[in-house]
């Protein structure tokens, strides 16, 4: 089907051609609604005038930025990467992936599950909401997903085909390399230059050479390491959940990347929450609750991909019988100090460019007291240095609540 | 053109039917004759029976090992990557790289310069040639191959492009990851098994834990590090010269991976034939113009790699005005002692690889006196496993030559 951008009712005539979508819906009348937080693409939710249960989310890109509008152009085939990302999650670690209904590389469109129980996570821990089970889920999608889609399970040949699948989503890491790694940390046109005019925490951030430095390393491993299939922007944002279940959405930015930075963008959003709390509220045990998520996800996350990869037999990196158990468990843990080294300077970086680059978050952006916000942001660049600075000699999580929490 | 395999008399119909070969030969008589040195191709010389110095060489790769036959299948499609790396080298660093007059990946064919002034160096550094020029030459070659398609160059979509052309090299990429890497540090059916039984020195390699486990780190920078499209075979069998000219033939491995892969395998080869000096034909001036030739090649190597770096505006990696040049040139010499160290380590493995795998070189498998040989095998694995266990300290080259001379 060649591509055409769907509006409010194209996109009823659309669904229904698919036969899984049409029986879902049966003899029902539906009505389609454009749902507003789409950053990137139009979101629609279509549903059943009879029952109010039956709902789905039809989800295309245009190729340019929706939020900005036709000047901000940017390639439809983002959402190409999105659709791929998606299947092959499902496929690892289905119970974290929304149900998919259709996709269509062509009409650049996914048809999904309609999350009606479910939030996004940032506006859930900004209301101070308590999730038991996100770092158990989080942690096992994240081992599931990295593990098997790494070289420690993949043959070579699967790993290269992975890498030709996901390759061409150059425009997306760019924007990565651009906006995380680069302007936020110098003088640019794309900042909150209303926030770094005159700011001496702006001078000190865009003159911190030994920070700079550091970043340049890790900006090199996101361009240059390719460990396994990454969701590419896996902040609070990008997950929607509730007390029970916890989904996954949104990996257009999904490419075969470093193991840490997923994990690394995890851990500066639940970061920069514990600060927003601590300058904010100032609820103690919500903090004590978030400092206990991040060690639980980490932790199980360690323990998960230890366990999958003890699990598994020959691999294209290690082929049984070449090492020893001993040796090969002191590789095993040295393999996963780096995955931790690498995800809290992954989470520096990304925590940093929070604070003057294009894209805040609500926990600190929207802090309305302009004093407490500039506390705010002083206390998310003294971890986020930290971070950056130290990510290379971490051999624990007990060294990153530390610096967070002095 | 479909697919053929051609013959001493069908070659010739082939080259005539390319103008610029037919103009090459004007109207002289020409014949064909195989040269039998080929391990993995058919190789002719084509020449003018009037002209003795009008020759060409002809290369066609064929969907097997030509030296095994029919039973050990290789798909032709190396000769793909083989065309694809010769002519970005020859883009990059036309004067290393022999004239080509014709490609053909249909067909699995490059017709090319015939080098009848040049030997293979391997055979020259056994004879105790000396190439005055030769260090000053391959480091040239490195620094503008390694420089010019890395992300320190490029800008990302054209890193990603990059990645893409030589990405399919899969099983070329595989021979690498378990000849190099992993069959010949374990007990293989692939191995050089008369010399494996019984013999001490192979149990204590294969027992070697302490060592496999640092060439897993390695053979994982081999498999996920995309730093640069390299040679991927670069030892003395790959490069062609005299005293003047040097030229690196037989890119087939190609494809983008660690920097420090080609400086390693150089680094390898020319340790090994220091070994065959030291313990066959003790000639001390011999071995100290050795020696200097790896401290000139990996200096040199150093200073024009930084030297272009310094001349390279914007990158992908380093956006002008990002960095102070005291923290820019900081970065710099840590980012090339990366690539030293890398090198070390790729070197070890490739030493160790040669002893007991099932590749040798004419160095060390080739001498005929049993002592001398396990004499000569003892050394080359007491310098690779240094080069393995300390790749990642390693700080100058100096320590690099001790390690050498002790």
């Amino acid at each position: 089907m060649k591509y055409k951008v769907l509006n409010k009712n194209s996109v009823i005539n659309y669904i229904y051609e698919i036969k899984e979508i049409a029986d879902y819906f049966g003899t029902d009348e539906v009505e389609a609604k454009e749902i507003g937080d789409g950053n990137l693409n139009f979101v629609y939710i279509v549903s059943s005038l009879q029952n109010k249960n039956k709902s789905l989310i039809v989800k295309q890109a245009v190729p340019y930025l929706r939020c900005v509008g036709e000047d901000f152009p940017l390639s439809r085939e983002r959402m190409t990467y999105e659709i791929r990302a998606l299947t092959k999650f499902k496929k690892i670690t289905s119970k974290f992936i929304p149900k998919l209904y259709h996709t269509s590389e062509q009409m650049s469109v996914v048809v999904m599950q309609y999350l009606d129980e479910h939030i996004i996570l940032r506006g859930g821990l900004i209301d101070k909401k308590i999730y038991p089970n996100f770092s158990d889920h989080i942690s096992t999608y994240l081992a599931r997903v990295l593990f098997y889609t790494s070289s420690l399970a993949l043959q070579s040949c699967d790993k290269r085909e992975l890498i030709d699948e996901f390759n061409g989503n150059v425009e997306l890491c760019k924007l990565t390399e651009d906006f995380v790694f680069t302007f936020a940390f110098m003088e640019n046109e794309t900042n909150d230059n209303e926030n770094v005019k005159n700011n001496p925490l702006a001078n000190m951030l865009f003159d911190d050479m030994e920070f700079k430095e550091k970043v340049l390393e890790l900006k090199y491993k996101f361009m240059t390491q390719t460990d396994a299939l990454i969701h590419g922007d896996l902040h609070t944002g990008s997950i929607m959940l509730n007390k029970d279940e916890t989904y996954v959405i949104d990996p257009e930015f999904a490419f075969v990347g470093p193991f840490g930075f997923d994990i690394g963008a995890l851990l500066s959003n639940l970061v920069n929450n514990y600060v927003h709390h601590h300058i904010v509220t100032g609820d103690q045990e919500y903090k004590k609750w978030l400092l206990k998520t991040i060690e639980e996800m980490l932790k199980m996350f360690d323990e998960k991909f230890f366990d999958l990869w003890d699990a598994q037999e020959n691999s294209s990196l290690i082929l049984d019988g070449y090492i020893d158990d001993s040796a090969l468990e002191k590789y095993k843990s040295k393999f996963l100090t780096n995955i931790l080294r690498d995800s809290v300077g992954f989470a520096g970086c990304k925590m940093a460019r929070r604070v003057f680059g294009v894209a805040g978050v609500e926990e600190i952006r929207g802090i309305k007291d302009k004093g407490l916000r500039a506390k705010a942001e002083k206390m998310i660049l003294q971890i986020a240095r930290e971070f950056v600075l130290k990510y290379d000699s971490i051999n624990s999580i007990e060294q990153i609540i530390e610096i967070i929490e002095r």
